[in-house]
C-alpha cells in the first residue's frame, strides 16, 4: 500500500523557490525574524523578498512587488497586515504561484470581520488555484531540506525521525524549545493555523511519504472533517504510527438528549472511537506523546507482551513491574536455559527471577551479558533496563556496554535512567545511539506498552465492514418519510412511534417481538388471546420515553381479567405522569424466554457520523457505565471488540449460573444496526434497550426500542 | 495536637557526637567516602573515627577501638564486614552509645545465614538498649544540621522543605541526584534498610516535629506493622501532609478464596484503604510524589475546587482545562466585576472567559494585573498560570512580575512553563521564590488537585468509630468455639453453617431472615406453613458456597405441593453438583419485600486487620467491580463515603423507577459488620450477599451469608 500525495501540496513539502512578502529590515518585527530564518537556514532553493519600500535585507535585494520577482517561485509566504492579504494573494495568483503560507493573524480568530476577510482569501485562492496554509499560523520547518519558514527564535530543531503537526502555533513554539532541551530530533514541523484550506487530514499522506519521518505526532484541538480524517489516518497508520494529543476533552457542552446513548455519547467518545478505528495512538499529554514517538521511531516491535526487567536495584525493579502490569504487560517467566546462563555471569546473591537484579556491584560487562541472555530467551518479547548511579561504576560505562547489544537486538529494549547529573553521560550516549531512555521506570513501561499496542494494531485484520444485502432500505425510507416531513416542518427532532421503529428493525432483519396495539381494554384482551399468555403490556405513546419509570409496563400478565385491569392501570399511570401526552393505547407482546439483556444504541456525531454503543442495558445504563463505542459501519472484528471490552459482552460467554448466550446473533445485530444508522443519518438517536440475548444459537430479540429522527 | 517523639530516637535526628567504625584511608572504599562526607559536611558535633589499624584520616586521628574513643558520642555508624557487626555492636553497647546505624550489607537480604546474623544484632541491641537503623542502609542526611552520614557522592542536596524516607537505598541515591538537577531542597533523608529495629512508622513523628520539614515523602515497599503505620500516619497527617509512593502494587500473589470479597480484596486494596484512613496521599510514581510535595510545601490550600486558568495561548489553556477536569476540579465562572477589571487591562481580542487568554502579545504587567484580578474573585479558589516562549517578551520578565502577586496571595497559584531554554530564567526565578512550577499543564493541574485533596482531608471529621454497645460478643465467641477448635485441629479454614452465621449476625443486631432447616420434604412443607407463603428454599450445606449456581435455590414457592417438589429438586441438584458434600437439608425462608441488593463483605488483611467491602451484590460482583473498601472499624463518615463512591450506594437514594432505600440502616449494617470483624479476627472471610435494602426506614435484611474461620 502506498499513500497518494496531492501534487498541489508539493510546494509545502519540497519548495524550489520561495517569495516572502512582508520582509522587514526592523529587527523588532516578525518580518525581519522570518527573513533572517529563511536566509540562515541554508535553504537550497531560490529566496526572494518583497517589501513595498524596496532596499536590501541582510544582503538580499527587496523587490517592491511580488510581480517583479524573477525566477522560479512555487511558494509564497505572506506576513502583511490582514487587510492587505486579499490584495497580495491576488497578486500571488497572478504571478502564477500556486501555494501560499499566510502567517498574518486577524482572521476568523478575531470575529466576524476577520472571518469575512478569510472567506475572501478562500475565494481568491479558489479562483487562482492557490493552496493555502493558515492564516494565523507560524509556518513550517523541514530540518532536512533544510527550511525554516517560521519567525521562531533560532536554532531550529536538529533533524530526526518525528514529524509534528500542530493546530496551535504556541504549542509548536513550546515543543521546539522543549525538544531542543531534550535533544530530540524532528523531521518536519507544520503549524496549521485557521485551516482555511489545508487541514490536518491533508498533510498526513505527504508527511508519511517522507522517508525521514518514522512517526507522526499530532496536536489536535478538533478535526475539520471527521470522516476524511478517519479515512486518511487509516491509510497512514498501516505504514507509520500516528500519536495524537487531542485537547478540549472536557470542553464539549451538553446537548438535550432523550436516550441513554445520547446521555453517554459525546465528542470524546466519538474521537476515541475514531482514533481506535484509524489505529491512531492517543496520548494524554505532550510528554507522553514524545515519549511514545521516540520508542516507535527507534525500536523494533515486540511479538507479545511478556517483558523482562534488568536492574541493579530492587526498588526501581518493583516500580517497573507495577507499571508494566498497569499498562497491560506481563513479567515474562525466564526459561531454564536463561537462568543457567545468568548464573554463569552473576554473583550468587543476584536475583535470577524476573526482575533480574544484578545488585549494586554490577559491572558494565555483567549488564551487557545479562541483556544478551535475556534477549535470546524466546519467552521474552522485550526488556526494560534500569540504571541508576552505581557506587563503583559510571552509568556512562554501562551505557557504552549496553548499546551494541541493544543495537543488534530484534526485540525492543527501553532504558529507565534514574537520577540527574550522575547519569548525564549515559543519557547522552543513549540519545546519540537512538535508544529510548526515560527518567523513571513508569515512563519506560508505558513506552513498551505502546510498542505492543502498535504491533497488535498491525496484526488487526484489514477487513471492510460487511454490508448485508438482505436489508430493505427502501421500506425504511418509506416509513421515515412522513416523520421526516414533520421534523422539517417543526424544525425539531421527532420521536417515532414504536410500530414504526419495529418495522424499521424488521426491514434490517433485526428480530423484534410481534406486538399488537390495543386501543381499548377489550381489544387488549383479544390481542392477548391471539399472541398467547403470559403477555407483557406497555403504554404506547411516542412522548413517553422511559415507560417503566412511570408505571407504564406490566409483566407476566397471565389471564384476560388481569389484561383488562392492566390496561386501565397503565392508562391511568401514563396520564398521571404525562397529562399532556398523546396516548395511543397499550402494546401487547408475548413474554419470551429469559436471557441476558444488553443495550445497542446509536447517535449521529456531527464530525464522525453514526456512533454505536454496546453494553449493559436496562435502566441503570448511566449508573453502571459498562459501555463501549465504535464508529458505524462496524466490522466483525470491531463488533467482537465491543463484546470483549464490556462486562455485558464478556458474560454472553456464560458466567457462573448464567448459561452462554447467543454471541453470534448479538454481533450480527450490532453490525446490522450500525449499517442502518450509517444508511440513515436522519436517526439522531436510536436505542434498542434491552436487546434480549437468548441462549446460544437461539437468537436475539429487540425488547424495547426508541428512535428520533431529524431532517 | 502534637506528636510524641520517642527519646531513644533523638540521636538519629540531632546527634551530638558521632563515632564511625569502619573508616578507611583507601579512597576506593565506602569507608573512606563516608568518613570524607562526615568531615566535609560541616557537622557541628564531635566526630570520631575507628579503624583497627589506627593512623590518621584527612587529618583526623583514627582510634583502634570504639572503647578508646573519648568525649561525647551518642550515635555510632558501623561499616564493617557483616560477620564483625555483632562484636562491634556489643562494644558500642559497652561504650554506652544507644543509637547505631549499620550500613553494612550481608544480612536478611542475602538469605538465612544473614538473617541469623541480623537476629543476633537485634538481641545485642535489646540487651544494651541500642536503637538500630539498618542494616543494609545508606544512612541519613540532615541538610540543616548539617550532617551527611552516607557514602553517596557529594554534594548533598540543598536544605529545603521536603523530607524523604526510603525503604530502598538505591532510590534514595537516585532521588538525591535527581533533586540536585531539579534544584529541589530537602529537609531530611533517611534510608531504612532492612528495618531490623527502626521502621517507617517510627520516623514519622520525629520528622514531622522538625520545623524545617513541611511535607513528608515516603518510598515504601511494604510496612512493617500495618496498624501501627495507620496510627502513626493518622497523627502526622493532621499536622503535615504525607505523600507516599508504594511499589509492589501488582506483585502480591493470589490466595485461595471462597467469596467475592476474597477474590476482590488484596494487598493493594488494603493499602489504599489504609492510606485513605490515615490521610496519606498516594502518588503513582516518583515524579508525581515530588511534584505534589513541592506544591504542598509552598502553596496555601484552596477553599474549593474552582480554578481559573491564565494563559497567553489557547492550546495549552485547553489542555489545562482538560487536566483540571480529569483531576476532579472545575473551571470557575468569573464574576462580572472580574470580567470588567480584565477588560480595562487587556486588548479587546483577549478572551475573558475562563481560560483567560491574554494573547501572545501579553506583557509582564498584563500577566501580573490579570492574576491580581483573578485572585480577588471570590468564586476562584486557585489559579493555574501558563507561560510559554512569547514573541516579544522574555519568560523571565513575566516571572519577575508574577512572583510578588503570587507571594501575597492566600490562594494557590501554580505555574505551567512550556519549553526549555527560552523559559530557563523563569524556571530559576520561580524556584528561588518557592512557586511550584511544572513543565506541562497536566502536571500543574494534578498538583492543584492534590492541594484540594489535602484541604478536604483537613475538613474531614476527626471522629473515632462508634462502638455499638448492644452487641453480644460473648454469644459470638460461644458460637465460634467449636468451629475454631475444628479449624485448629485440621489446620485449615472452616466454613460455618448458615445457622451459625445468622446467629452471629443476630448477636450484632444485623437483621436476618428467620430461617428454618427442613431435613425432609414433609418438614419443609410444615416450615413453609409456619413462616407463611410464598417462601424461598435454599440448599443447606456448608460445602456449597454459591448455591444458585448449581440449582440449589427456588424462589417464590407458593404452595405445599411445590415445596415438596422443590425439596426433591434441590436435593437432587446439590448431589449432582457436589456428590461428596454433606447436605443438611433445605432452608425455608419467607419471601420478603423487594428492595435494592448490595454486598457487604470482609477479609482479614495480615497487615491492616479487617478490610470491609461494600458495593453491588448478586452473582456479578467480580464482573461489575462496583465496590469500595475500608478498614474496620468504620466511622459514620467512612461508611457514607463507601456509599457515595459506589453505584450501589448512590442509587440507594433512589434512581429513576427505583424508590429510595434505607441508607441509614445500610450504614448501620456496615458499621456493625466492621465491628464484628474487628472484634473477631478469626473470620478470614465473611460475606453478606445480598443484603436486601428495603424502602426508606424499612431496614435491611441479610438474605444470604457465608463465613469462614481460622484459628
Amino acid at each position: 500500500m502506498t499513500t497518494q500525495i496531492d501534487p498541489s501540496l508539493q510546494p509545502f513539502f519540497n519548495p524550489k523557490g520561495i517569495a516572502f512578502i512582508g520582509a522587514s529590515t526592523n529587527p523588532n518585527k516578525l518580518g525581519y525574524t522570518l527573513a533572517r530564518n529563511l536566509i540562515r537556514c541554508n535553504f537550497p532553493g531560490e529566496l526572494h523578498f518583497v517589501n513595498p519600500k524596496g532596499g536590501t535585507l541582510l544582503g538580499h535585494k527587496m523587490y517592491t512587488h511580488i510581480l517583479e520577482v524573477p525566477g522560479l517561485v512555487d511558494l509564497a509566504i505572506l506576513l502583511v497586515p490582514a487587510a492587505n492579504v486579499p490584495g497580495v494573494l491576488r497578486d500571488v495568483g497572478r504571478r502564477g504561484i500556486s501555494a501560499a503560507i499566510i502567517g498574518s493573524g486577524g482572521f476568523r480568530e478575531v470575529g466576524q470581520e476577520g472571518a469575512d476577510l478569510e472567506e475572501e482569501c478562500i475565494a481568491i485562492a479558489r479562483k487562482y488555484h492557490i493552496r493555502l496554509l493558515g492564516p494565523n499560523c507560524i509556518g513550517l520547518m523541514d530540518p532536512y531540506l533544510p527550511l525554516d519558514a517560521t519567525f521562531l527564535p533560532p536554532p531550529p530543531p536538529r533533524p530526526g525521525e518525528v514529524a509534528f503537526i500542530s493546530q496551535s502555533g504556541n504549542i509548536l513554539a513550546a515543543v521546539i524549545d522543549w525538544a531542543r532541551g531534550q535533544d530530540l530530533g524532528l523531521s518536519y514541523l507544520i503549524s496549521l493555523g485557521n485551516q482555511a484550506d489545508i487541514c490536518e487530514s491533508d498533510v498526513l499522506a505527504p508527511i508519511v511519504a517522507d522517508d525521514h519521518t518514522q512517526v507522526l505526532t499530532l496536536y489536535l484541538e478538533g478535526v475539520k472533517d471527521g470522516r476524511k480524517f478517519v479515512h486518511e489516518a487509516s491509510q497512514v497508520t498501516r505504514l507509520k504510527p500516528i500519536v495524537a494529543l487531542k485537547v478540549g476533552r472536557f470542553a464539549s457542552g451538553q446537548r438535550a438528549v432523550a436516550s441513554h446513548t445520547g446521555a453517554l455519547a459525546g465528542r470524546e467518545r466519538a474521537f476515541n472511537a475514531a482514533f481506535w478505528r484509524a489505529g491512531v495512538i492517543r496520548a494524554d499529554n505532550t510528554e507522553e506523546m514524545f515519549d511514545w514517538a521516540r520508542a516507535l521511531a527507534w525500536s523494533p516491535l515486540p511479538h507479545g507482551r511478556s517483558i523482562a526487567i534488568l536492574t541493579s536495584a530492587g526498588g526501581p525493579g518493583a516500580t517497573a513491574a507495577d507499571e508494566l502490569e498497569r499498562n497491560g504487560m506481563q513479567l515474562a517467566d525466564l526459561n531454564a536455559a536463561t537462568v543457567d546462563s545468568l548464573k554463569q555471569i552473576l554473583p550468587s546473591a543476584a536475583s535470577l527471577n524476573n526482575p533480574v537484579d544484578l545488585l549494586a556491584t554490577a559491572t558494565p560487562q555483567q549488564y551487557a551479558d545479562s541483556l544478551t541472555c535475556l534477549l535470546k530467551d524466546e519467552g521474552i518479547d522485550g526488556v526494560l533496563t534500569i540504571l541508576q548511579p552505581l557506587p563503583m561504576q559510571t552509568a556512562g560505562a554501562v551505557a557504552k556496554a549496553l548499546i551494541p547489544v541493544i543495537y543488534s537486538a530484534d526485540k525492543p529494549v527501553v532504558v529507565a535512567l534514574m537520577g540527574d547529573r550522575l547519569i548525564q553521560e549515559a543519557v547522552e550516549h543513549f540519545r546519540a545511539a537512538h535508544v529510548p531512555e526515560y527518567r523513571f521506570p513508569e515512563r519506560a513501561a508505558s513506552a513498551l506498552a505502546v510498542l505492543a499496542q502498535r504491533a497488535e494494531f498491525l496484526c488487526r485484520p484489514e477487513e471492510d465492514p460487511q454490508r448485508y444485502q438482505d436489508v430493505d432500505s427502501k421500506r425504511v425510507q418509506e416509513i421515515l418519510n412522513p416523520y421526516l416531513e414533520q421534523a422539517k416542518l417543526f424544525q425539531q427532532a421527532i420521536n417515532l412511534p414504536t410500530e414504526a421503529v419495529l418495522a424499521i428493525l424488521d426491514a434490517y432483519q433485526i428480530p423484534t417481538l410481534p406486538t399488537g396495539l390495543a386501543r381499548s381494554a377489550a381489544e387488549a384482551a383479544a390481542l392477548a388471546e391471539k399472541v398467547g399468555y403470559p403477555v407483557v403490556m406497555k403504554v404506547a405513546s411516542p412522548a413517553i420515553v422511559h415507560k417503566s419509570d412511570i408505571g407504564g409496563v406490566a409483566l407476566n400478565v397471565s389471564d384476560s381479567l388481569s389484561v383488562v385491569q392492566g390496561f386501565e392501570v397503565i392508562q391511568h399511570n401514563a396520564l398521571q405522569a404525562h397529562p399532556d401526552a398523546e396516548i395511543l393505547g397499550v402494546h401487547i407482546q408475548k413474554m419470551i424466554p429469559e436471557g441476558q439483556e444488553v443495550i445497542i444504541g446509536g447517535v449521529q456525531d456531527e464530525q464522525f457520523g453514526a456512533l454505536v454503543m454496546f453494553g449493559s442495558g436496562g435502566v441503570e445504563v448511566e449508573g453502571l457505565k459498562d459501555i463501549e463505542f465504535a464508529l458505524a459501519p462496524i466490522t466483525d472484528y470491531e463488533a467482537q471488540q465491543l463484546l470483549d471490552n464490556t462486562w455485558a459482552g464478556k458474560k454472553l460467554e456464560g458466567y457462573r449460573n448464567l448459561p452462554p448466550a447467543d454471541r453470534t446473533a448479538t454481533i450480527q445485530a450490532i453490525k446490522r444496526f450500525a449499517q442502518l444508522l450509517d444508511d440513515f443519518p436522519q436517526f439522531v438517536e436510536f436505542e434498542i434497550n434491552p436487546l434480549r440475548v437468548l441462549q446460544a444459537s437461539q437468537g436475539v430479540i429487540a425488547m424495547d426500542v426508541r428512535a428520533r429522527v431529524m431532517m
